[in-house]
């Protein structure tokens, strides 16, 4: 999605090759991914693996994605490793957690640490946005990433700030994006009637 | 230690200004850096936060981090997003584990499943890297993230790879890492002699 959306927003075309979860651990992917996961990147001889790699290579090719002016852009790719390292790690960890250890004794107490370090990672960057549209002057990139962070959320009234699930709302209204979900959709629906 | 060790490859001279914890989280401090952390990183009018963010903006200002063939430079941007999103966070758990849950009725069992977590992303690294001496062609600021990700074990020995311990070495041998380890060195003692 993240790759889809960015393809998107600089209006640029785009093949997708779909990999099952197999394929995914065969060596023959493993040349184009080391560790195994989604998404890859081909450009000619060109591949890449990382969707934040991805995101800012799409970024750097094409106009719409990151700011023109030096600092600005700068403090756009600052906020693109906030979104994936400070941001969701938390956010990925209560998840797992809820897949994963469920049965588990412990279950109830860890998620409670658990939650507790995703809500202060929220809180402060709600504080952070305060009334602003996106994270730093015009949307970009950063946006990008960080809302598909804060969609991990089932529910956009999870987040437990107003500012952040209309943040979240903002980006869902862009065309861009409407068009790379839809198109997500409709791989995922394919999938499922054949499953 | 990454943003220092980024100035001694480049040969920038730079000033360092230490922030006690509470500083930190103080309000002046988050105009720095939204989520109260280090480092934060000063030029002028441009203040980032993020280590990767900072190591890359380095490396964009000055040559000897990054390959200046289009292609390649992306590559080695991929593989620091790699080194923070997909090797770092499985390693960061388990430590924070290994500090916070130790006198938990689950840590046994819960340390079980970091570590396998652990083992396989350096089983992928340590294939992916093989007999080469860096992530992808010459020394860059991939490989600068990577190491400084895998030196968050107290051993080498503990990686399980020899490769990735050689690996490591290597790095640790640049004068500009041993210049930048030096300096880091002596920040700590002198706090320590203060405590």
């Amino acid at each position: 999605m993240r790759v889809r959306w960015a393809f998107e927003e600089v209006g640029q075309k785009y093949d997708v090759r779909l990999v099952s979860f197999g394929e995914m651990k065969e060596p023959a992917y493993r040349k184009l991914h080391p560790f195994g996961q989604i998404p890859t990147y081909r450009d000619g001889n060109l591949v890449l693996f990382e969707s934040g790699a991805i995101v800012l290579h799409i970024a750097e090719q094409h106009a719409g994605l990151l700011p023109i002016e030096g600092n600005a852009r700068s403090r756009a790719i600052a906020w693109m490793f906030a979104a994936l390292n400070t941001v969701e790690p938390p956010i990925v960890e209560r998840s797992m957690a809820m897949m994963l250890e469920r049965n588990q004794s412990w279950y109830a107490e860890r998620l409670a640490g658990l939650e507790e370090r995703v809500r202060v990672r929220l809180r402060e960057l709600s504080e952070c946005l305060g009334d602003a549209e996106w994270l730093d002057g015009a949307f970009s990139a950063a946006d990008l990433l960080m809302v598909t962070v804060l969609r991990r959320f089932s529910s956009s009234s999870d987040l437990g700030h107003p500012n952040l699930a209309a943040y979240v709302a903002r980006a869902e209204a862009r065309p861009a994006y409407q068009r790379a979900f839809a198109d997500q959709l409709a791989v995922f629906t394919v999938s499922q009637s054949k499953a």
